[in-house]
């Protein structure tokens, strides 16, 4: 995955899980050193409507499969 | 919350978030210094089928309110 790639796209997200990962709301979750297998489950399960969250599909809902795995090596990266 | 309280619930869930919280599996989210009012949010939305999972239902299942709660701010207590 390319992480650089990753955290471009990544500045989208920033808003609600940190500009490190580190959720400033402790209703959002943290995603610094979070798995990046399971962001991208979560991130699609957002995109499918598996999990039911409106704002989360919007966000990743022009997302390619490419950039979940990017976005996701970004998070994983991060140091918690 | 009772976090002492958590350590001893979250017996049950070290199988696959890991005894410190991290989980050895990339599939399963690390749970180690997560938000806990995010934590109890996902464990109740799993426990409705909000989010549907049929393992996490059936570890959930019979948790009280103040037993998530106090898993949550025991993993949130767990340095990542």
């Amino acid at each position: 995955a390319d992480i650089a790639a990753g955290k471009a796209k990544a500045a989208a997200c920033a808003g609600c899980h940190g500009a490190d990962g580190i959720a400033a709301n402790p209703a959002y979750p943290n995603l610094a050193g979070q798995h990046a297998q399971y962001l991208v489950a979560a991130m699609q399960a957002y995109k499918t409507g598996a999990r039911n969250h409106a704002v989360m599909k919007a966000m990743v809902g022009s997302l390619s499969d490419e950039d979940m795995e990017n976005i996701a090596a970004y998070y994983e990266s991060l140091k918690k």
